[in-house]
Parts: C-alpha cells; sequence; structure tokens
C-alpha cells in the first residue's frame, strides 16, 4: 500500500505492507489525515522514531475482532497502553511507560491506506461531523485537555497563533471560557476573531495580565512571555516542546508562585462532542490539501514557516 | 539603637534611629533573628533593598494601639499588604501589589535592637515554644506552605541538603507525609535522619521517582535533576530562586505532564502550631549564634558554603 514511511528521510513508497490486525486491534482505512509540527520534528530525528508517519486522522473501520466497528467511521486515541498498569487500568494510559504511540513511538502512523489501533482506542465519528472536522480531532483533545488545568472563572490568554493555538483558543471559547488569542500576525488572529474569540497582537498587550497562560508559540522564548503575562498565583499551561533549551528566569515562578504546568494529549471523545455540538469549527485552519502520493509535498508545505494545518487525503 | 544597615554594603552602626510606631502597627523588642541566604542575596544587590536588613526573628511586643499585645512575644508575617486590594481581603496579602516586605522590600528588617510590623501581621508565641524554636517559624512557615501544592498521599522527595531542604524534610515528617530527604552530604542528611526522615544520598538514587519533588537546592541546575526525579504527572515544588538563569529542557514538563509550582512564603501560625505540638524541633540546623553587634561576621558566617542556620542575638 502507499505510504509516508520515515526512514533518514520520509519518503512515500508504494509497497509498504498492510498492516496486520492483532487480537484486540482494528484496522482502519484512512480517509483524511493531518499534518503536525510533531510530524515534522521526527522527521527531523526527534525521539529516534522510524515507520509510518503521522497520528491525526479520520477513517473506516475495515476489520475489528469486535464486529460491531466493522464499516464504521472513526478516530481514534494516539497511545496504546499496555492495558495492566496502574495508569491504563485508573487513567487513559497516557503515561503508561510502556506504551506505543501511533505514527510516534515503536507503531505505524496514519500517512498510509491503512492503519491499525487497539479497539479500546477508537470513538465513532457521527455522521454530524464531517471528515474534514473529524481530522482534528487529535489536536482539538489536546486543545480541551488545557480545561483540565485552568480553573472555570480564569480568563485565558492564548499566546500564538499558529494553527495549534488558534484552536486551542477557538476550543476554550466553544467550551464557555473567557478567552483571549495573542499572537503577532493579525490575518491569523482574524480566524479566531471570526469563531468569536477576542484576539490582540502581542505588541499591543500593555499591562495585561490573565489568570492563565497557554504558550503555544512553538517558540523557545514563548514561556518568558508567558510568565511576564500571568497574574500572581496563576497558572501557564505549557504546549510547545522546543528542541533547544533556553535560559528562562524562574524567579518569578517562586516568587509570584505561578505554576507552569505541562499539557499534552486529551480525550477524543470530547473532542468528536465539541465538534458534534458545533462548539468549535477547525476547518478554518485548514490551509492546503495534498493527497498522499504527494505526502512528502504536504511535509514540505507544512515545514514552511506559519503554515496553517495541511491534510493528506488518502486518495 | 545597634541595627545591621545595607548601604553598599551591610555596616552595623550603633546610632540607627528606633523605629516609629503608626497606627495598626506593634513595635518589637528583637530576641533572636536568623539570617537566610535571601539577606546574603539582597546584601548582593538582588531587589535593591537598602535598609536594615533581616526578617526571620522573635522578640516581644513594646508598643502597640492595640494594649493586648504589649509584653506578649511573638513573631511575625513579613509581608505587609496594603489591607485593601482583593490579595489582602480574600487572602493573604503574599502578592498584594504594593506591599512592603520586612527587610527585603521597603520596610526596615529585624537585625535591630527594634523593628516594626503591622499588628495583624503579629502570631502570638506560646511559652512552650523557645525563641530558638520560634526563630525559625518563617522558614518553617514556608516549608509547610510545600503541602499546599502536593498530594496528601505524595511520596515526596525534597531535593537539597541545607538548611532550607533539611527544614522542608523535617517539616513535611512531622506533618505526616512521607518523605526522603536527597542531597551529597551524609553529615547533613543526618540531621534529617535524626529527626526521623528518610535520607539517600543523590548519588545513590537509582530508578526512584517521587510523586513530588522539593527542589531546594538552591542551584541551579536543581531544577532538571527535580525534572527527571518526578513521576509522570507528578509536582515539582520550586522553592530555589537563582540569579543567573540556566537552560533548562522542559520539554519533559509537557510529555509527562508535569506541574511547577513556585513556593514562597506561609502560614506562621501554622509554624508556630507544629512548634507547640512538637512535630517538628529545628535547633539541630542552628549552626552558630553571634551577638548583634557581630551581625557583619554573622552574614560572613552565613556566606560560606554548606553553613547551616546563624542566629543573631540582640544582646
Amino acid at each position: 500500500m502507499l505510504a509516508l514511511v520515515l526512514g533518514d528521510t520520509p519518503r512515500v513508497v508504494s509497497d509498504h505492507p498492510e498492516p496486520v490486525c492483532r487480537e484486540g486491534e482494528a484496522r482502519v482505512q484512512m480517509h483524511v489525515a493531518g499534518v503536525c509540527d510533531t510530524d515534522l520534528q521526527l522527521a527531523l530525528g526527534y525521539m529516534g522514531y522510524r515507520g509510518v508517519l503521522g497520528h491525526e486522522a479520520v477513517g473506516r473501520v475495515i476489520e475489528c475482532g469486535d464486529s460491531d466497528w466493522v464499516g464504521r467511521r472513526v478516530v481514534a486515541d494516539i497511545n496504546a497502553g499496555c492495558g495492566q498498569c496502574g495508569d491504563c487500568l485508573q487513567r487513559d494510559g497516557h503515561h503508561c511507560a510502556t506504551r506505543t504511540v501511533l505514527g510516534i513511538v515503536a507503531r505505524d502512523g496514519v500517512f498510509a491506506e491503512q492503519f491499525v489501533v487497539p479497539t479500546r482506542n477508537l470513538v465513532a465519528v457521527p455522521d454530524e461531523v464531517s471528515d474534514d472536522c473529524a481530522v482534528f480531532s487529535e489536536p482539538l483533545a489536546a486543545a480541551l485537555h488545557v480545561l483540565d488545568d485552568i480553573p472555570v472563572s480564569a480568563h485565558v490568554g492564548v499566546l500564538g497563533d499558529g494553527k495549534l493555538g488558534l484552536l486551542i483558543a477557538l476550543a476554550l471559547h466553544g467550551a464557555g471560557r473567557k478567552v483571549t488569542a495573542i499572537g503577532h500576525h493579525a490575518q491569523k488572529l482574524a480566524i479566531a476573531a471570526g469563531g468569536g474569540v477576542a484576539t490582540c497582537l502581542e505588541d499591543e498587550l500593555r499591562d495585561d495580565r490573565f489568570d492563565a497562560v497557554v504558550e503555544a508559540t512553538g517558540s523557545a522564548t514563548g514561556l518568558a512571555v508567558a510568565l511576564q503575562r500571568v497574574q500572581p498565583r496563576g497558572t501557564v499551561v505549557l504546549k510547545t516542546t522546543v528542541a533547544k533549551p533556553e535560559p528562562v528566569d524562574l524567579a518569578p515562578v517562586v516568587i509570584h508562585e505561578l505554576r507552569i504546568v505541562g499539557s499534552r494529549c486529551g480525550a477524543m471523545a470530547s473532542a468528536i462532542e465539541h465538534l458534534s455540538r458545533g462548539r468549535v469549527d477547525p476547518t478554518p485552519l485548514i490551509a492546503a490539501r495534498y493527497k498522499l502520493a504527494d505526502a512528502e509535498r504536504a511535509m514540505a508545505a507544512a515545514s514552511a514557516r506559519g503554515t496553517l494545518k495541511i491534510l493528506v487525503d488518502a486518495h
């Protein structure tokens, strides 16, 4: 089958073997996939991953031990835990020490005609949610996961007007929170504004301090800005991972008793519910789409600075 | 009166004017004071402070508009808030934007025969708590404040076997928490062990990871160690402020969804209660004591690497 495989570099191949569906797993025919910045970092050597890239997708189940799933349109949690440890049994397995992660850790990803995930990871996509919306489920779940770390009444500043920052701003707004999206590009902030979100150019912030700030700039210097923009005893939610650590003055964290909270994956079911209820429309974030056969071009397009979401269609 | 006054350098003077006790304030005759690393940093220019140094003390009220306080032995919260803002009215004023801070921000400190604090900051010291115990109230309150940020069931690793790290380990143990004190000096860890705390040399830690880690090393590299020693979804409580920011790889914060929480001052009443109930005995931390007239030598002694608590007696 067609697949974008990461060896030393990511290459589209036409003869990648179809994945084998083991007990407890489901084989999914990919419809649409999305390129994430993590895919770009993996291509540069992050995590030392080798295999089929991609972890954002919607598709249809074509094989599953539980026949109820066959034929259903689905998205899937990307973390495949052992199912036995405390984290898997008591929580969501997102921190299972031996987990594989779709297209990221020891499990072939979704930039392929087919992919395999544990059946328990599947979330059905209702008819009212289009493929182009559902393909945002994974980053939308991650965006909504921010809600777990901030008080309901908090005025939240979202730093960063890239695809993740905008999606977080739209998601929190859709969840009824008071949000201001902050960035450097009026044109991108307009997408958040189009979804009803208050926006502000970073240069035009005055003494504004927020109860919570989400750091989604993708920049090594974003944390320092976030720490300046949060109230005493406030929370900075860290979404950005950067390859090269920068010196950060953490004295304000102690003096102002700030909390810095790392936030990664969320619950796919919450994302699908938000999409189903129309609380957020991520489709204005789509910048371009490519066919799977052109996935190398899709990666190149996504790598261009400032590009919003690049989609990959199976056909 | 005698006082240790910070100008360009800290100098003992014998003719410092006695402090004026305004409405809502109390004038306290100092008995014993303690030297904190913050005093050493202030002497090096931190915060740009000028005035009488020192913020850890126990003494006796000699003047107060509320006559009930006169003659009572007291300690005092070091943060003097405006009394009007939300933080002062709803919380403890520790984050009041216009607060003064005893011996740190715009308010003469305790390395003097007398000092003045707001009456509402006073906490009475019961007879069973000696001056040598009560003088630890401020750092002990800060140590107990860590309890506000960690789950009751957490196994807590305390990084750092300096006076703050040891006091935190003793305080958390005294509060019934499961604690391991971690450091580089067997002799210092023995003080924690003497109080019943489990201890471990940092070099002898294997794969141990704690539910929470308190970073109290005073070192710029302590945070990186703390981040390696905490479980996924765990908490690092940051007590150390360092003058020179170091590069820190914060990717684990996102990947493992860690929380970094800054923690500063605590409730003096809690500290006095713990001392009164005998839950913690800080006196083994006393390294040496000097008379107020020798306070410059006290500062020099405290500056020597690895020194535990230096006390300053009024006479």
